[in-house]
């Protein structure tokens, strides 16, 4: 029922859901989003997935909408999280920001079933919903501007466009989630290596050792 | 009823697909799988959107999965084609990769509902249309691969890992069609010359003129 990314991660995913009934309708409703899309997706299947009752299902969510608001939230949460502990590290601007792309791109290819969705269903929540996960990605880019123009300041990087490049190093992160594929030839920690190295070749960093 | 992208561009969308009433088809479709997904869209509500009836959508398409094909093939082919020019161009191998990445990202913005139907409805193809998409994938796979490895064998580029490399630059170009905002602060001309610097850096070129 629950892909196989659910059990990747270093750590327990959802694990913050309970209980245990409502984590489990909210994997399957990852999976379904992400196989049919949100509006192909109705409460009857995810609740079918989960192997309950719709009526099992409305004790935990009153719609679907909540269903992705809180597969969202917690995404977000997350990304943010990861990208903001990285920023917080010691180090050198150059350091943090290869953490901060590793770390970013780990978590899209390892749980690239629920980036797709916590990614492109956006537009489906609702405008309440959507303005709150909008300031979550505020504030996730400003976390990486951040770094850029720390980097920059220190005489590290040289970037003339620091919120373009900001936002190529996102969506560049971002865009895992759409083409990795657990079999294919490359591991999330090798793609985060080699994502860390050409983010730093675009803010003009030396080469690290 | 079309999007607003549909006007813009440097050449007739979708001109290659006649009579018109299956050209409107077309834009319909495209609308509505961008809108709501493939998988909740109806022929009912292409035809609906077209101002024709399903007996009349019948007549050009047998099924949403040939619609789907159709815009598939055609958005893959144009994509391709692209990419081509730039690589048969006359230029150094830093001018070629840079004019394949404005040429790239111009068409993921102008035409980014065409381009997220194309590059993230990919499962919904059945297999034999799949596999014929998946070939016209890795030839544009290659046509950027070939202009960096020849930078490379020229001493114009620096790359330790030339398939990755290719990856993340036509990732990067893809990703463009999820943000992109036609109301947004940056013109497809302008993030196409955004990311064209940003890939010389990638790949190690001497800052260009």
């Amino acid at each position: 029922m629950s892909t196989a990314e659910e059990t990747s991660g270093d750590d327990a995913p959802w694990g913050e859901v309970t209980p245990e009934a409502a984590r489990r309708l909210l994997v399957a409703a990852v999976d379904a989003f992400a196989e049919r899309g949100y509006h192909a997706t109705t409460t009857r299947d995810i609740a079918g997935r989960a192997g309950m009752s719709p009526a099992a299902l409305y004790i935990h969510y009153k719609t679907k909408e909540e269903l992705l608001h809180r597969i969202s939230k917690i995404g977000h949460d997350r990304a943010l999280h990861l990208l903001q502990a990285e920023a917080d590290g010691d180090g050198t601007a150059a350091e943090r920001l290869a953490g901060a792309v590793r770390s970013f791109v780990r978590w899209h290819a390892e749980r690239h079933t629920t980036a797709r969705v916590v990614q492109y269903e956006l537009d489906a929540l609702g405008p309440e919903h959507r303005t709150e996960i909008v300031e979550l990605r505020r504030r996730s880019d400003a976390v990486v501007r951040g770094i850029i123009s720390e980097g920059v300041r220190a005489g590290e990087f040289d970037v003339p466009d620091i919120p373009g490049t900001t936002l190529a190093v996102l969506s560049l992160c971002i865009d895992v989630a759409r083409w990795f594929n657990a079999q294919g030839s490359r591991t999330p920690d090798e793609v985060g290596a080699l994502y860390a190295d050409l983010v730093l070749r675009m803010v003009g960093a030396p080469p690290q050792p």
